[in-house]
């Protein structure tokens, strides 16, 4: 297992992987993060989540000095030096550490980097697991949309799925629409075989996998609408999947103790997931 | 300055007053905190608020086997090594460190208690100075009432509001409604001398001060009513006030450039805050 993380410029064995007590991350959750997918010397969306880390940042108006360059030679470093060949980088940025104040206007604070990197037990291209999922009300705050540590209502639709044996928790609004799932995006696709996800409006993460099975399922002649769907479409749809970077398409084959498709993998999502692994990469 | 903080057990300076970057707290806003005031040897509301921390763990399933004995002993410990005399505790509890996983369906982790004291520079009893305010649509996920670091948006709304000169951003609900303030609870009085501030309904913190101030003003004869109030009776408000730990009994004079009581504290504020001075204490 990979033991060496990366803090505010030093490389440290996880033991001494340490953030001050006075970080900002950890006393409001002011802080944004990525996790990038890699496997044998490939980078899955690598620039695409790199760009989002920096969208995020600005969005909540943290000075980040670093380049893109030198994120990316540190990323990469610590990969290598921890000689992992699957896994994920897990990569935060706080606004920085000071004396605890909700307000930072004036604070002269540096940003604080800090890089993970995980080993992934599985190997892609293994055979599809198809996943159950439980329905709950969209609870979190106005801006899902930028990718904060803000995610205890996350967390919590993730262990109470868990604890109803489903693999992830997803989202109802208040007018009874799908938003995404607690660390994935959702997808229907119905029984004129079109490939239906919720919009980029604002009430999602723009997911960088989501974009990229969007991209290819076009490529490949497949019918994509982005459309809000509700809750009652879920369980009628002829397949549902979730995507993420971590889980890249992943079949959904009960929701809320309904059976989708029978409780069978579709085929559509084992053809996505195939096109994923086949055409999504970056060179490490 | 104080420089003794307490982590996990050990009471160090804040340089080394360090959180491990696997704590859930860091990653996931999974932690809640209190911040209690004291001065010459007296805690304002000290049970009250041991009370709420333990209540909040408990919303959110962290399981602290700390005893209330035992965590008053090292928080009143802590404040002596400092030698502070007026000054605030801020305590967290995070529910503990593990490889990062949204759910925490089996983990068997240990809270993690860590605890700061700040020194305040103003004596109790000083001239009450009017604060501004503006307003801002209440963003928040739907558990304000538990508090948790789930803070970046009362953190950017305090920012705003500092930005715009003013003290405080007041949260007004999808209705219309005032909740509460990105730090504290707000009040109003009326033209019939009542004074006014929302029930706890689950959208607002049960505020320890706002608790302590509802019980004096009773004692006093003044009368308290809990009910919902609009951001336009804000405006026409005799006199608005906000209360919390550690700004006790506030007069708002101007909001979103509006003037209250022709930007004059009101006298029933100052005497709510000097009820709060004379009785509110508990024995270090």
């Amino acid at each position: 297992m990979p033991n060496i993380s990366y803090v505010d410029g030093v490389y440290q064995n996880y033991e001494n992987s340490k953030i001050n007590i006075n970080d900002r991350g950890y006393h409001f959750g002011d802080s944004v993060y990525e996790v990038i997918l890699f496997n044998k010397g490939i980078f899955y969306d690598f620039e695409e989540h790199i760009s989002r880390l920096f969208t995020s940042l600005n969005s909540i108006n943290i000075k980040f000095s670093l380049s893109r360059i030198s994120l990316k030679i540190i990323i990469k470093n610590l990969i290598k030096i921890n000689r992992v060949s699957f896994g994920s980088v897990y990569i935060q940025v706080s606004r920085g550490i000071a004396e605890r104040n909700h307000s930072y206007k004036g604070m002269n604070i540096k940003p604080l980097l800090s890089i993970i990197v995980t080993k992934k037990l599985n190997n892609i291209g293994n055979d599809t697991i198809g996943v159950k999922a439980i329905t709950l009300d969209d609870n979190r705050w106005s801006r899902p949309d930028i990718k904060t540590t803000q995610l205890l209502p996350n967390v919590l639709a993730k262990t109470e799925a868990n604890i109803k044996g489903a693999f992830e928790g997803i989202f109802i609004d208040s007018d009874g629409y799908v938003t995404e799932g607690s660390s994935s995006n959702i997808w229907i696709i119905n029984n004129n075989n079109e490939i239906i996800t919720r919009p980029i409006d604002g009430q999602i993460l723009s997911g960088i996998t989501r974009k990229t099975i969007a991209q290819f399922a076009k490529l490949n002649k497949l019918i994509v609408k982005e459309e809000k769907f509700k809750k009652q479409e879920l369980y009628k749809s002829k397949e549902v999947f979730l995507t993420s970077a971590s889980s890249f398409v992943t079949p959904i084959i009960e929701i809320d103790n309904i059976e989708i498709n029978e409780g069978k993998i579709g085929q559509t999502s084992i053809d996505l997931r195939n096109l994923y692994f086949r055409n999504s990469r970056n060179n490490l």
